[in-house]
């Protein structure tokens, strides 16, 4: 199956937009759970069955996982989520980037060894560092674009000619040069609405990874009015320490629940 | 210990600017460690006791220790560089790039859970994801600027005004706000001298990693020409291919020290 067919599909199966983000903190678990060996899978398990009807994918980030020596946590949580939710896209943040044969390296990792749908990569390094994900059409590659963190102005607002700053630039080659495939997402920070918009009028529906709408402060109905499609689809709108630890304490699955309902109810209100 | 310091007592203790790029791919073997559990370590200590004497550094290339599932061996690896060759730099090859509170956490996987010498990251996501590692004064960051890969041009060779590109503006940045511990280094691709050297005019002494003078076909006498400081220091120049897999047979660690032997005399031969 086509990547974007699977996303289709996920959105039209749960009827949400709403990724969860999975970064674990151990430091942030209930007591119960922190210092449990597997503590970080069973943390993820309860995250996952408190919210998978709710969810049109999970994004586990890669650094979490490698500060903890957990990457066996992170293989079995992948699979959990693969066994529970078959329609539900796991996306694997790593934003890999790497000259080719290396790149070839990293999408064996995400997605034979992890079985993940789609990996997020940095397009720094330019096109033969995107070619060994690009070429998997059952795939996603997700690449930064405008990332949703104050220092992405540093280089991504540089002008880089034609009235083109370097994200809008970036945004324009993945439409045009990279996406033969139809496998490609932009990530797009919900922080900068402004710019969220304007890379939705450059790449037609191509689907966007959005984060930045909890903690960080981004505004879902902002969001909403810059990038969903004609089909009240095209974004995966993710959350991750606004649903992971809307409590600290045991009731923390029902507490996940609770916020990423309201996200999907926002979202979906504006649809 | 300042890095810095650190690399310049790896200079001199061993007389070399080479690094050993530490990229297993077990395929690429001989036989009798293809399949041998723990092989990926066991090929690696091989090269390790045949060049320590050689080099000022060793490079692990992440992507190949994450494809194989073989993080434990990537640990082992590092202790032992850490407990036969002491002075010796080891630079963790991630190309790490997200924003800050998960940048925190590649710092942890890179600096304590690998005790790694120095890390590469990635800019483009600007002065947040990378503040986390530059705090570490006694650690190495090594900033992609020019990568040797030919799809280096697609986003690097951008022209962003006042008559620089991409890369060049990348080095000036990083030259000018990011270097006050005195701990970054900058990637540039041997494949590429004239802009080596272009790079080294606009950031002083800054020490460069210039990978690219084995597979990749980068010339040595132009590298250096570009490239080495008054001192003749200022770069770390690294091999991976070319070294490791110099044989497929059991002689591969013989080969491996003829082809490290070979490079060191000809960077030596132009100090």
């Amino acid at each position: 199956m086509r990547f974007a067919d699977k996303l289709a599909a996920a959105w039209q199966a749960s009827n949400s937009l709403v990724c969860v983000g999975l970064d674990p903190e151990p430091r942030k678990f209930p007591d119960a759970l922190r210092e449990a060996p597997g503590g970080i899978y069973q943390f993820n398990k309860a995250i996952i069955d408190a919210t998978r009807d709710l969810v049109c994918a999970y994004k586990p980030q890669s650094a979490h996982y490698a500060a903890q020596a957990a990457e066996n946590q992170l293989e079995h949580t992948i699979d959990y989520i693969k066994s529970t939710c078959p329609n539900a896209i796991v996306i694997l943040d790593g934003k890999r980037g790497d000259m080719g044969n290396t790149a070839e390296q990293y999408a064996l990792e995400a997605f034979e060894r992890y079985g993940a749908d789609a990996l997020t990569v940095n397009p720094y390094l330019g096109s033969d560092s995107v070619e060994p994900y690009l070429k998997h059409a059952d795939k996603g590659v997700v690449i930064l674009c405008r990332t949703s963190n104050p220092g992405a102005k540093d280089f991504q607002d540089l002008d880089v000619g034609g009235g083109r700053k370097l994200f809008q630039y970036v945004a324009e080659h993945v439409a045009t040069q990279w996406n033969s495939n139809g496998n490609c997402m932009l990530v797009t920070g919900a922080t900068y609405p402004e710019d969220l918009a304007d890379i939705r009028r450059r790449v037609g529906d191509m689907p966007l990874l959005v984060p930045g709408v909890g903690a960080q402060g981004g505004d879902v109905a902002k969001v909403m009015a810059a990038g969903k499609t004609a089909a009240g689809t095209g974004l995966v709108i993710s959350s991750s320490r606004a649903i992971l630890y809307a409590s600290s304490g045991a009731d923390f699955a029902d507490a996940a629940r609770k916020a990423a309902t309201e996200l999907r109810d926002s979202i979906n209100a504006q649809r």
